[in-house]
């Protein structure tokens, strides 16, 4: 199906905010099958909506709108929809009372503005939005979909995943298309690129290969179209499982697994913990760690180290160590990592010290070079890392490397 | 003038690339007064592309386009505008010139695909591209100006602000816009927009507010237009004056200021030390702090203290506070910023001890208490807050609102 996208607001049209929901939304529309043809961003005008509107219903049957949903002024979505639709706001009984229950979770009295949110269109039903005040909608009208999404993702998301997306899913049954997506880690994607080529040429025309990269890792989705679901799945696992052969050492997960799940579920299966002690990554492998639900099931917690004071008096590395070796090398990250597995009390410890950028760099250290070491049960492993000259994209690949790392000792 | 932006590619369209070309360029136009009214995405297809570029024209009098210029065979966009303007590609000798040169460069020899790179549409002026092969276009017709770059960001952008931006403020002195953003912590829209209502009620009509919400902050955009720039820059700082007398205390910057920038230059301003003890904020905290480029100087390190041990072992909170008044509670959140800043030998310290969610809420601490904790050289200050029920958005409010506690000690 035929799918555009209206992104409202004038933060969009300034430059102020880039425009993330729409790729996300593609992303999610585009495993089921539906093609995104289009993606406008629009002003917070009434006139400029209702254009936007009309010429994306003369291309698409499907047409997802996102932002201007708010209490406020500036957020006029709701009335525009009202004269494109040629009906009237009606309040409603559902989302007023999602408003007094997210008020009341929070502690406040709903104001008139609040109670203006559970007013909607009348020819709409009523999306649940469990994370905020303002309802989604869901219009038809000249066999044409219109959903109406509030612009903030962390409202939109959960309806799109929950309600939007299901419901599509379950209307229009097309081809079938499936996704596989295989998650590496090690390697850039031209070299990656470069040792897969003879297997990426060998896929048939209907299974296609996209690479997905991000700082540190590497995603490699395949989509497969075709009307016989179990066969492409055959096909799909045929495939992967010849990938694997290839590289077999880089693939860390599949899918929608990120590195700190997969690390976590496997510690919390061993009942095993982890401690980290961070200097260049400055408590961002704690911040991933602790990002996931039931992180403290595994994790004991950190010592970001930034001084060289704090690896002394709390990580307790030799003076010694610092003076002769310096703090970014194997000898200090080593230490780190053995004493904050003793210090806090953990089964496993990973510690990282380097020069993220962009200041900080000699001939010998340039930035981007940063130590990561794993400290087990058994033993400590070491390794020095090249990166590049980006201080947050060092941070990130730094962090993706440790977890890996720790992933394949606890793996085995 | 009006002015759209066309993004060709289908990469866009799958949400595989985020379109920050078009928020960058927008910000560039933006600044010399030109008003970007849409911008669309659409895909790397003859008629799809006509069809935006004729849309546009009939709305706005500058078109922008990038994309679709590359040397293979997805990238149409030059022969579409041949097809749009009726006109034929020509070879041209300064484009192939550009090409030799960047590819004697870079040590490679001309390819035929790559001598069709310097065939442009007849009726074209060329802009130059000293980073890539693909020139830049230039067109005018019917009173409307049509410009064509290259996708690559890195390649646009020096032609958008050596070439194109100053080509168009030459030509239009238009209107004069000017843009203020307040930025606020530590209320709510909706509570907000009532606070400041009279206020917002009394803005000219060429004034215009816009409320940007983010978790933890509130950004209020104020857009002034018209003919005399100074006369606007008056009028905006009044209005910007008597915002703060009602929210002075909500206030901690403005425009592209952020928390984490703004504390680490008062930090360095005053040669003062920051430490963090961290609990359900995971080192999110230190995360943000670290993420800014020469922090070193101001920041000494941090202790995650996840788990209990770790806040009596290494932040030596008392066992006796832990068991009394339990880990979310004032008492142990004060020894932690209080411990945290004398054994990491720190000025200033931050703790924070919550309930981020989803489990481990309780009647008395339902899932989103969070305590937050400043200790200075003076006292220390310790507030509870009440936030909500998702996790990632609980740790990223309780950074927002630790980091303005911290400036408003750091500030008197």
């Amino acid at each position: 199906m035929k799918t555009e996208l209206i992104s409202i607001g004038d933060e969009l049209l300034i430059g102020q905010v880039i425009n993330t929901n729409a790729s996300w939304m593609a992303q999610q529309l585009n495993r089921i099958g539906m093609d995104v043809i289009q993606i406008t961003v629009t002003s917070d005008d009434n006139q400029s909506i209702v254009t936007t509107l009309s010429e994306a219903a003369q291309r698409a049957d499907i047409i997802l709108i996102t932002g201007g949903l708010g209490p406020t002024n500036d957020d006029i979505t709701k009335q525009t929809l009202c004269d494109y639709f040629n009906t009237r706001l009606i309040f409603n009984e559902e989302a007023y009372q999602n408003v007094q229950t997210i008020f009341k979770l929070r502690g406040f009295k709903v104001t008139e503005v609040n109670r203006k949110q559970a007013e909607v269109p009348e020819n709409c039903t009523i999306i649940p939005n469990p994370n905020g005040t303002a309802p989604g909608m869901w219009f038809e009208k000249d066999d044409k979909i219109y959903v109406s999404m509030p612009g903030v993702p962390f409202e939109m998301k959960p309806m799109m995943s929950d309600f939007v997306i299901p419901k599509l899913a379950l209307r229009f049954s097309s081809d079938a298309i499936i996704h596989k997506t295989i998650l590496t880690q090690g390697m850039g994607e031209s070299f990656l690129a470069e040792k897969i080529k003879h297997w990426e040429d060998a896929l048939p025309p209907h299974i296609k290969l996209a690479y997905l990269p991000q700082p540190g890792i590497v995603r490699l989705r395949l989509s497969a179209r075709g009307n016989d679901k179990q066969q492409l799945q055959k096909e799909m696992a045929q495939h992967v499982h010849q990938l694997k052969f290839l590289i077999s050492d880089l693939i860390y997960g599949y899918d929608e697994d990120t590195l700190e799940e997969i690390v976590g579920k496997l510690l919390k299966e061993k009942g095993l913990t982890l401690a980290t002690a961070e200097s260049c990554t400055g408590g961002y492998i704690a911040h991933r760690i602790t990002s996931i639900a039931g992180s403290s099931a595994y994790f004991k917690g950190a010592v970001v180290a930034y001084a060289n004071e704090i690896k002394e008096n709390i990580l307790k590395v030799n003076h010694e160590t610092l003076m002769k070796f310096g703090a970014v090398s194997e000898q200090t990250v080593s230490e780190m990592a053995e004493n904050a597995r003793q210090l806090l009390n953990s089964n496993y410890a990973i510690a990282t010290s380097g020069i993220a950028g962009p200041d900080g760099g000699t001939t010998e250290k340039p930035v981007g070079t940063i130590w990561i070491a794993v400290a087990t049960p058994a033993h400590t492993i070491v390794q020095q890392f090249h990166f590049g000259d980006e201080r947050n994209r060092n941070i990130v690949r730094a962090t993706a490397t440790a977890f890996n790392m720790l992933r394949k000792e606890l793996v085995g």
